[in-house]
């Protein structure tokens, strides 16, 4: 790499979303210039003018010439077509790194990566079902967990920096293989965020019938419910590019709810209470 | 009714969880009196200490002697025990009524006590995932919906007071039959319920081989999971008395995420992509 410490570093945010222009409001002051890029000449000027970045452009080409770091910071498989056109363009001795939100295929791509130009797979647990600029926050990392993925070819001077990138913006780095990332995440978030969406789904259809559902709604239904208010597009590109860890969530999902269904059917207490007892105890000691 | 008019009435709280004491405590000094009733010493003597009622006692038959209005606010299973026991001995003129989460069997229940008794069932939404007098809130009723399932013979002085008294604590009275209350509560709480265990259940086997799992969890995996920790005895009782409208439930919502499988494992991104932003829009206007 050409440079080896942060401080040094001029770091291209691509895509200044929530999660970009979060970050490089959170780095500014941290590198030694802070270079945003988006597509949309709105983010751009919004960017510029709360100080999220440095300076900031919509021209990917101009945005990354002098970056030593490139942070790939839009959904995943926008990053995907990201990765192939930064392959022509990187500067020689950068590192390129993301947020995508899978990593398996990402980290895949990045193999194709030139050699002179380093890789590692990134991915924060953080987020707000507000996404865009505007929705920005220097404080979104915040004691955030931050998976990175490194790929077989990762030079250890280029996890240090990822890991020093991480720590700058107070999140907490822990590095772990692609798959087993995706497996974590589908449980964790991608199967929290179907199920979600499907008890709206049955809302909205009691509601054909009864309309007043909406109002009988309250906090348990709020907070089972809010990660179906995510966007729609990044949640797309998750499931699309973690389908398989996905559908065998789903499935062995489904068939604890069956169990659940059997239990009551068979008015078996003595099963659904010590199932409850397990999971209650389980939960009161997460959080 | 022996009295009209709630600042007269003599109020007898028979059960003084986090539901009963904090109603205690929210109708101090807007009736008469409030009685707390409780079996357990550690109750009553919290309850008093706190001043969440006036005067509290470990004996049904005292606590219920003078009392005008009868409130059950046990776990529902004991709500209908107690409806048994109260019949012998509920004053002649008073109304009973109950805070139970499920409607169709308690209110059943209730045709069978004397001519000379009122009644009429109760249901607030609200709650915490904390149980117990320690618990306890005046302002837990606040601002919330408070469903009332009068019975055929409930008159309209009966209701009234009913409504009086739940507007005296700052929630929204409304009126519904049992059995559409014990639908609309299977969907909008009860099946939200089983949705957090399900999730707890499934992470803790994913644990199995992989621990990690638990610091993975961030704030998404907390919401959705979070009606999990919800007083178990509390939620058998629940289930058990709501069995149909739940199992309706449950399986429409099987069948909801057996669609999302589908159209991911055929790669059907139209169909997914409808589907969720429908779902979206949905949720984006609720809260």
């Amino acid at each position: 790499m050409r440079v080896g410490s942060l401080t040094e570093c001029t770091i291209a945010v691509i895509g200044l979303g929530l999660m970009g222009a979060s970050l490089g409001s959170a780095l500014c002051g941290k590198c030694r210039r802070v270079v945003g890029v988006d597509q949309s000449g709105y983010a751009v000027e919004t960017a510029m003018k709360r100080g999220f970045v440095d300076v900031a452009t919509t021209c990917l080409e101009a945005g990354i010439q002098d970056a030593d770091v490139l942070i790939l910071a839009t959904p995943v498989r926008k990053i995907l077509g990201l990765i192939d056109t930064i392959s022509l363009i990187a500067p020689e001795g950068s590192m390129v790194m993301d947020l995508g939100s899978t990593k398996t295929q990402i980290t895949a791509k990045m193999e194709n990566l030139p050699r002179g130009v380093q890789a590692v797979g990134g991915h924060p647990m953080c987020g707000r079902e507000k996404s865009g600029v505007d929705a920005a926050d220097a404080g979104l990392y915040h004691k955030s967990l931050f998976f990175l993925t490194p790929l077989k070819r990762t030079s250890e001077e280029a996890l240090s920096m990822a890991c020093a990138l991480v720590q700058s913006v107070e999140a907490r780095p822990y590095i772990i293989e692609a798959e087993r990332h995706d497996r974590l995440v589908a449980a964790v978030s991608h199967l929290p965020y179907l199920l979600a969406c499907g008890l709206v789904r049955i809302a909205n259809e009691v509601a054909y019938d009864d309309t007043f559902i909406w109002q009988a709604a309250s906090s348990g239904f709020r907070d089972t419910s809010r990660l179906a208010a995510c966007d729609v597009s990044m949640m797309m590109d998750i499931l699309m590019t973690n389908r398989e860890a996905i559908l065998w969530m789903l499935e062995a999902y489904s068939q604890n709810l069956n169990d659940f269904a059997r239990s009551l059917e068979r008015r078996d207490e003595g099963s659904l209470r010590q199932l409850l007892i397990a999971v209650h105890e389980r939960r009161r000691n997460m959080f």
